[in-house]
């Protein structure tokens, strides 16, 4: 088994007020490479943000980070866009940072990044893979690329109320400008991309696409983004098992709709709850608020806990949390 | 404890009779690309060759890939100068290959590279270090520093019969090109570099510098290029411990000179016999006639492996080497 985080960036991003991912707009552009540094040394190292809210919530990241420090995986960072420098080792596979979806093209070379991003992933010997993301602002590309193929669009937000209203907007106003409408890129998952999506999506689908091929099990790990991810895949014609593992905050906050969605795409749903409820610490409090929620293989790598070493994911939090300086009763040190 | 790889290319490697490191010289720009795939996937998965011998004798990597097989390690390349793809992931410093070392400058901008390894190396948030390379063509590189450097200079080869004579006479002509003589670079390692060196050597010492300024402690894992990294250490006025660990292999070719080496530039020195000689596998065999060696950071890996699970490791080699189409009992499949 070994997990892949496509890390990357949307100018989508700078939008006002559709992430929480990194406090301020001009510092988000590190978030993805910050992340990217926390899973594989533990805490940010050259990128110069810890990605932490104004209310002391961690990054998904340092909850992924805790994982393995548990239990321990193998981990893989595709370049998927980054505009930032990151100190963490990347597969690189020629991919720039996306334009913003209000633009006519969001990314220009959504085919050719598909097929190298299918090449490395045909190339992999595992059997099993873990595919997550991290680019702020990709909520938002996930409407785009939802409401482009005509899925029904229903997304999550990092923030705990959810900004949806302002993202239906942006993307609205995205399509027209792409010459487009609601559903007219049906079964043209790059067109899609392409008009309204960000540089993560054709790399995580060329990497679903090439390691379904090659007879690799396929775990999405994430909330709403994955299943615009299973969609894409679904468009591209591609009818081999998929599952989608996240985490309860996703869940809570998606009600319904989140296994309706898995159901139409034929996806198997993973939802693990963390027991983030039985901690006082700050960080487990504010997702148990409904900030974060999910991203940076979360939800999938909390699926590789078993039970009885939850308790001690929880503990390795606060641990993680210490050395990002976020202070156990709020706010940073 | 983490691992590095830095892994990189000199066109030195092209010189005939000097390297082992893969069959043909072409094929031999792949090497590098080729190992660090081997280290993070256990096998080749973009690079389109297998380094091994004509007799049958696998990369070092495939060693070190098996110690990680069994005991397991952190590991994280750092492109030093790679002038081919790799699926691997790689932290990328803008190192760029290097020149032959005959023409007047091999790296052209050495000091630049230090500076950037220097600043990874003082970022790491670990304890210690175990550092190797992986570049055809290194051990003439690093005769070519120690001798600008005018330390004694005694290198390996991954060559059954070392062609210390050949060497010597590049290096002596590299010298030449590049207006020096031996002992012209003293207390001036990225002199040393520039003129006659490769792009792994800046990249190495820089994060060396950088780790013992942070107060990690650092292991080279090699053999007699590792005495050379440790000999630009040293005249770069850095005094701090170090240690350098290989293979009894280096250590049977080198006779006294390696324990002289090291007491010279003031390392503590760990030898790992692995007991290939127990075994009739052919890459173990192969090993223990001479061929390979070491590097790709196998001596240091060897280093980590408790006595008892010794004979787990030689097992796994033999995984390793089936996995890589190597025959027991020689020849690719």
């Amino acid at each position: 088994m070994r997990v892949i985080l496509a890390a990357g960036t949307t100018e989508t991003a700078l939008i006002d007020g559709i992430s929480a991912a990194g406090a301020a707009p001009e510092l988000m552009k590190h978030t993805p490479s910050a992340d990217a540094e926390i899973l594989v040394y533990g805490e940010p190292t050259a990128a110069p943000v810890t990605p932490v809210s104004p209310t002391g919530c961690p990054t998904p990241a340092a909850i992924t980070r805790a994982v393995r420090e548990v239990v321990g995986f193998e981990l893989a960072v595709v370049d998927a866009g980054l505009s930032q420098p990151t100190a963490a080792p990347t597969i690189g596979l020629g991919v720039d940072p996306g334009t913003d979806i209000r633009e006519e093209t969001a990314v220009a070379d959504a085919a050719a990044i598909f097929d190298r991003a299918h090449e490395y992933g045909s190339s992999l010997p595992d059997d099993e893979l873990l595919l997550g993301e991290t680019v702020p602002g990709g909520t938002t590309t996930a409407l785009g690329v939802l409401t482009a193929l005509g899925e029904p669009a229903s997304v999550s937000s990092s923030l705990p109320k959810n900004p949806i209203e302002r993202k239906r907007r942006v993307v609205d106003e995205s399509l027209a400008a792409s010459d487009l409408a609601a559903g007219d890129c049906a079964n043209d998952p790059l067109a899609a991309i392409e008009a309204v999506g960000d540089p993560v999506q054709p790399t995580v689908l060329g990497i679903v696409a090439g390691a379904l091929d090659a007879g690799i099990d396929v775990t999405l790990a994430g909330g709403t983004q994955m299943v615009a991810a299973a969609a894409l895949v679904r468009h591209a014609g591609i009818d081999a098992p998929l599952t989608i593992a996240t985490t309860s905050f996703v869940r809570d906050e998606q009600g319904t709709a989140l296994a309706a969605a898995c159901e139409r795409l034929d996806c198997e749903l993973i939802v693990t709850d963390p027991g983030f409820d039985e901690r006082t610490h700050v960080a487990m409090e504010r997702y148990c608020a409904g900030e974060a929620k999910e991203g940076v293989v979360m939800g999938g790598a909390l699926s590789l806990v078993p039970d009885r070493r939850m308790a001690a994911v929880c503990d390795r939090v606060e641990t993680v949390c210490e050395r990002l300086g976020i202070d156990a009763d709020g706010g940073e040190e």
